[in-house]
């Protein structure tokens, strides 16, 4: 199975993703870079992925496969209540053990199609089978658990939900905490979170960085309207990780400036929620054809219910104006757009209004923040709705962004 | 190697990734996805995708077990000019044939690097080398020329570049029409769209077909806040196979009711705009904790312009009947948030409005259409903000659907 005695050697990962609609392409497979990620900040060496359909002959061959070049796997989907959902009764039979049934698993299930009034149909009991040598790893987001399976050579597999939003908290919460055990020291990341400064631009800047460090690495990425450079140390804890990746973050603050908002934090609109926390503002959003995006955006996060006002969108931004029993209005000239903003934050009696417009080729945005305005305009290239969306409502973001650190310093001084 | 002559059977395909950065999750794995698409529209039978890092021994591992399994194998990444880069040489070693420079292929390369006025780096040489029972694949978006492989033992391999950019054409352009003659005619597939039934329940109203269905095929499947059956046809055109998919589609809408609502729609929200601009209306969404989701969805459909009103978010429901001016407001109580529905349609002088709201562990919505109104509530177990959201604004949507296909009805009658 694997050189060196069983204790000596590093443990060796797989992953196989069970599912026809992912094999066939029907859905993206995000699951299987999200747990090779985990993995790999454990320090566990992770080398093959497998994506299988729903065929259980398929998946006794992967799983045996997996089983003589790996010790631990990792499995998605195949749990639900369908016939087509085998993934337990295979991995069980491949490893050495059986199903039984759970009760309490299965009070569980009935409990969610009671407190939702409807019947459960029967076949969702085959949900609550669990193996005899294993665990059951709960499921809050879903109806079906996962579970641990320890096998008789001493492999070990873990069983998670297809659906992202079940999995993705079961392995953090869950599995890889199980896992770390398994492990001799891990990869630690930290993220500098960047915008309104280009992925390419933003390597050159930290070319000679990028190019020398070896430990830690750093990986500049591009997301969407944002950039990011991964920072990732290999140690033997987080406090000895800290101390290699600190100094190279403080420098990479140091050259890009404001224009890297934060390091590791969720997105820019939570480094935004905070500022108006820490300032006293709730923030109103008129959107025309952003479709609402940034009053989502700040409505997402964890201050929410303390810094979003009443925000509104509409197509057109006459049709907001009209709404606020406003006269003409546009944004298609800067001042008559920064004019708007100013007049609805008096409109809807708040310290900080947003404006933004999103026409074809073409973004405008406007923000009003005690009283101050500032606005921006931009003509872009031939892309989709969609990007931008994206573009107006980042720049219309990281323009709030920095009026608020502005008005933070003018304060301190 | 596969049952029956080699003429006979149906081949099958794999596809295999190459590249350390796909499998430790760096990157998302798109071309996987795409690649699988393309397949399937061809009507050729993919069974296993693999992942695999640049490592000599794990590739020719997966390689020769591919071998053993399918006909043709697709691979993309390792072309590249460094060491690391290793898919032709493993390859061909596997599939019995050698590697020979190709006089144009390095011309081309020459040319490239000549034309950018950069030198050549001595290693881009490799990427010229080719396979003698072979065929090379142009690659106009990049350096790296792919290549088809001719095994002995009859295998075809097809190897493309690891960007997508250059993947993409590669297979679209030359790979997919070279292997059009290897399948008997395409899989063709319709989605019956499904709301507001679960995916266990509906499965079990489907089951017979489900579990019969051999051509066309049924597989259920659960989306967010919704779900879905895909039926899948293989025949040698579109024609005949909605000849097949036809009458199977038929009793699926008639078992399953006003819970299918639409057959290769995009979403639900692009019925009810569809509905909404036949019966002239505009609809305004009054949103409390849903984050403007709603307004979102169907601000980015086609008629979004025409059907659209203003459309408002807040934290809570009494901060939204601030802003219209409206007294103490409520969700709690089902009357109360069929009036506000009903008082807020009146304020912003819209046929149309429908109020959400999302709280702890429970959502409400009311729909006011023309005069009528329609009220929902629902517990729900303990799932994250995420899941209310979406269930919120799937009820209040498929309520406003219900509403205009009776109105509909009504006006027939």
């Amino acid at each position: 199975m694997k050189e060196g005695g069983q204790g000596m050697a590093r443990k060796r990962c797989e992953i196989i993703c069970v599912g026809t609609e992912l094999l066939l392409g029907d859905i993206t497979n995000t699951n299987a870079q999200y747990i090779a990620r985990g993995l790999s900040d454990l320090g566990l060496d992770l080398y093959v992925q497998t994506v299988v359909g729903d065929n259980e002959n398929r998946l006794e061959q992967a799983v045996r496969a997996a089983m003589s070049r790996a010790d631990i796997l990792l499995f998605t989907g195949g749990l639900g209540p369908t016939s087509d959902d085998i993934t337990k009764e295979v991995v069980a039979r491949c490893l050495g053990t059986e199903l039984v049934l759970d009760e309490q698993a299965l009070d569980d299930i009935r409990a969610f199609y009671a407190l939702t009034k409807r019947p459960m149909p029967i076949s969702n009991e085959k949900q609550a089978l669990m193996p005899r040598d294993g665990q059951l790893l709960k499921n809050p987001q879903g109806t079906a658990p996962g579970c641990l399976i320890f096998g008789k050579q001493g492999h070990i597999a873990a069983l998670m939900p297809g659906p992202p939003r079940e999995m993705r908290p079961m392995l953090d919460n869950l599995v890889l905490p199980f896992l770390r055990q398994f492990s001799d020291g891990g990869l630690y990341s930290r993220a500098v979170r960047v915008v309104s400064l280009g992925e390419s631009r933003m390597a050159e800047m930290l070319g000679d960085l990028i190019d020398q460090g070896t430990n830690p690495t750093l990986a500049p990425y591009a997301k969407d309207g944002e950039a990011m450079v991964r920072v990732t140390a290999r140690a033997r804890n987080r406090e000895e990780a800290d101390q290699l990746t600190g100094p190279v973050i403080e420098e990479i603050k140091q050259r890009l400036g404001r224009h890297a908002y934060g390091v590791d934090v969720d997105n820019l609109e939570s480094v935004i929620a905070e500022l108006l926390l820490a300032q006293g503002f709730t923030a109103s959003f008129l959107e025309a054809g952003s479709g609402g995006l940034a009053a989502q955006r700040l409505q997402r996060t964890e201050q929410a219910h303390q810094v979003c006002g009443v925000c509104l969108s509409a197509p057109t931004i006459q049709a907001l104006a009209n709404l606020l029993h406003m006269g003409p209005a546009s944004c298609e000239d800067p001042a008559a757009c920064a004019q708007l903003a100013g007049a609805a934050a008096k409109r809807l009696n708040t310290g900080c209004a947003v404006v933004i417009e999103v026409r074809e080729r073409a973004i405008a945005c406007a923000v009003s923040l005690d009283g101050q305005t500032r606005q921006y305009a931009q003509a872009l290239p031939e892309r989709g709705a969609e990007y931008y969306r994206v573009q107006a409502v980042q720049s219309a973001l990281d323009m709030l962004r920095l009026m608020l650190l502005d008005r933070a310093e003018a304060q301190v001084k």
